[in-house]
């Protein structure tokens, strides 16, 4: 069975990726400990946000916010999948984290995600607000069966 | 809106894990940029197993087997989204990974996967296989409407 990869053009990694309800957040810890949380997200252009709803004194105790303080670089996916693997595709950001926590600097990702999600127009995240500047779109797509997923 | 977070114990984050079709594989480069890809998978006890199909000369170019030979320690990640936001859950392994590439090594975890998916009976990966330890099983359910996904 012939193994065909077809890796997306970055206007097509980042449409999809835009569109899809749920991702992965990568964080790295001082000891090279890599660590993965689900987010829901919002993307605009080349920057990706994500909320939480920490209470202030669990802020620092946010194992994804406390290893972005300490380095910044992250990794974030999208990807879907089928039992049929004609039908797999994935896209992940590569980039730079900050963390926004004052209310001018989180005001505008908070609308985006509350556009995104009806549960943030009826409760507000709290924050801070994870704004992720995307440096690398890679991209990949199933158009024939491939032996799982690919590099 | 209450938000109520309920913890996983850990004989039920590591069956829902282990029912999971897809998770994704969190590993880290020498500079501490971390690389994130779904996977497919096999877990058995506290390991987890995932194949690549790589040409020899193609293996060291894999970023997630470049990544383990510099730094052993991985995170891998199943979750489950849904638009009600009552039906999330999601359960993270970390562990460290070690890589299998002798046709004693990798029989167990080929035959493990092959009894998952189908594609692998038809047509098994040539290898090599992730093998990751699990040191820690941690996961979330949600049991009402939580902000987004915890921490």
């Amino acid at each position: 069975m012939e193994v065909s990869r077809l890796d997306l053009p970055v206007d097509e990694a980042r449409r999809r990726f835009s569109a899809a309800r749920v991702a992965r957040l990568a964080t790295v810890d001082g000891e090279g400990q890599p660590h993965i949380v689900p987010v829901t997200f919002a993307a605009e252009g080349d920057h990706i946000y994500s909320a939480v709803d920490a209470k202030p004194k669990r802020t620092t105790l946010l194992r994804r916010l406390r290893n972005i303080a300490a380095n910044s670089r992250v990794a974030v996916l999208a990807d879907h999948y089928d039992d049929n693997w004609d039908e797999l595709w994935w896209v992940r950001a590569d980039g730079h984290a900050a963390i926004l926590d004052t209310p001018g600097e989180m005001a505008g990702p908070l609308r985006l995600l509350a556009e995104r999600y009806p549960q943030y127009r009826w409760n507000q995240p709290g924050g801070p607000v994870i704004s992720v500047l995307v440096e690398r779109w890679a991209g990949w797509s199933a158009s024939a069966h491939p032996n799982g997923w690919p590099a």
